[in-house]
């Protein structure tokens, strides 16, 4: 049984079958759009997988109910904490909501108002710190020491990355065989668990990662060989500012293709592309994988690229466009 | 087979399936999506099939593939023409862009661009008129006799009728049984195919329509008991803005449980709610069925609701909640 001691290196396909199912009744199995006129503008296929369509909004329930559904007895009851730029804190909520334990979450004050909103009808309980890992990380402590809550962090806990990987092993079998797969990349959970799944499985696919330029702390940690961490970065993509940590990193290191960047301009672009030919409301965040598919057109012509859709949490009375 | 000659009372699930078989190749069988948020807040259980998913963002895809897909050799040289608020203009472009043959249509000059954009995308030549029925149908009859293409009624036509029931032929298969099926009324389209396959497969299920309290044409007619048509109504769910003609008006009169009318404030904020929780990008039309379910909880409460979304051409720039 995984918890949260165990190393990446440890990690097995058995972890994520285990997993998938473990949370099956609490996730859906969502669904994987086209668009034909976004496969001509990019000269590829692409097939989006739409994590924004969970319940909560977001691929990250499926790692939070692994943790939650994984405690034992004793632990659960004492609930669980975290902190979280929101689409973790909110999935864990969820999580904890449908076991009937309670959830402490540590948020910046600055994360979406539909994020926090979501944590409060989940039944999550809000603390809220400033926007830095330092700032957050410091509360945290405050928090858990005051409530005992086993900590779930939001991407570096090994049951969170397995849970993550059934995404991709659901995209696998959604599609007729892939070339490539591109997700956002923040703290690296999404990433780590694809890489997970991919590298057993598929290891033939390409693994991309998708990181704002403002915000590319992953890709500079890529080209160095080491984890660069930025303390309070600035994006639009609200859900991508964390740093990598030491088990992402090991899934980063090893098994990811490329990292490639884009701009703030050009997330916005690409989200509201989305939104018009896909037809799905996805938070900015989600929109990187698309900006940067448009931006390295030479890597993704004619080939078959599933893209992560990760989350849809976004307030929709301050949608980017309309904030020029 | 069928020609826009038939009568409504003529059709049968037949033609339906034939349908189904010869559109099959240029639709999508679009998802089923639902949200434990939207179902606590109506006391039902909602079951949205999602038309602006299909690749032209609307459910009237089904009805032009139909008409066009079933066209001799001889008349489908000559091409298409048609009259729209949008939806089937593109629509029927798009049809007609796959088989490579000549589209025409008149649209309003206050159409949503995006609408007219998709139309000129597909192809489709656009001539515009005014925001009446009567000006429409005037320009229209200008440019049908310059140009000859065969006229594929928005939804009069019975070939365009069997093809939107195909929807709820999927809706069936994708649900395990429903109560009722609530669907916007504009023409009466969509609600002629679904009283089609419905009166012949699933005759228990009740059939709502769900019009814009400042459109509320169909609801007089449905009371009176005879078609009463506006010229120029003014609602922000721009689909709902004709009026009943015969062939609908048949399957209206006969087949429809009840209409149900919700106001401008309640259209909106119902397709703010899903925007939000279903997370999906659709026009106001299409949240018209919801604005009433929440209108009229006692109809719905306990039951299992079929809710079609239309479309999902929608201006991003201009969104209704920030137009205040």
């Amino acid at each position: 049984m995984l918890d949260a001691m165990t190393l990446a290196a440890d990690l097995t396909i058995a972890d994520v079958r285990a997993a998938h199912d473990r949370i099956r009744p609490h996730i859906r199995r969502t669904p994987v759009l086209s668009s034909e006129y976004l496969n001509e503008l990019t000269g590829a296929r692409l097939f989006f997988k739409c994590e924004n369509l969970q319940e909560a909004g977001a691929f990250k329930v499926r790692g939070a109910c692994n943790a939650v559904f994984g405690l034992n007895e004793d632990v659960a009851r004492r609930g669980v904490a975290t902190h979280s730029s929101g689409n973790h804190a909110l999935s864990l909520s969820y999580a904890a909501g449908r076991r009937g334990i309670p959830c402490n979450v540590v948020m910046p004050r600055t994360a979406p108002q539909a994020k926090k909103d979501a944590v409060r009808r989940y039944g999550g309980i809000v603390t809220e710190c400033e926007p830095s890992t330092s700032s957050r990380e410091a509360v945290f402590a405050q928090v858990q020491q005051a409530t005992g809550g086993e900590f779930v962090h939001p991407y570096n806990d090994p049951r969170v990355i397995a849970g993550q990987g059934t995404c991709s092993l659901e995209l696998l079998e959604q599609t007729d065989g892939l070339d490539a797969v591109v997700a956002p990349i923040g703290g690296g959970g999404m990433i780590s668990g694809t890489c997970l799944t991919l590298s057993n499985l598929a290891p033939e696919v390409a693994i991309y990662a998708a990181e704002p330029e403002q915000a590319d702390d992953a890709f500079r940690s890529f080209r160095a060989g080491h984890i660069i961490a930025d303390d309070a970065p600035e994006t639009v993509a609200d859900g991508l500012k964390v740093p990598l940590k030491n088990n992402t990193w090991h899934f980063v290191s090893n098994f990811v293709t490329d990292i490639q960047t884009a701009s703030e301009k050009e997330i916005v672009e690409a989200m509201k592309l989305t939104w018009k030919y896909l037809r799905v409301v996805m938070e900015p965040s989600s929109a990187v994988p698309l900006a940067t598919i448009l931006k390295n057109p030479d890597t993704y012509r004619g080939k078959r690229v599933g893209v992560i859709i990760t989350g849809g949490n976004v307030d929709l009375d301050r949608l980017p466009w309309t904030l020029v």
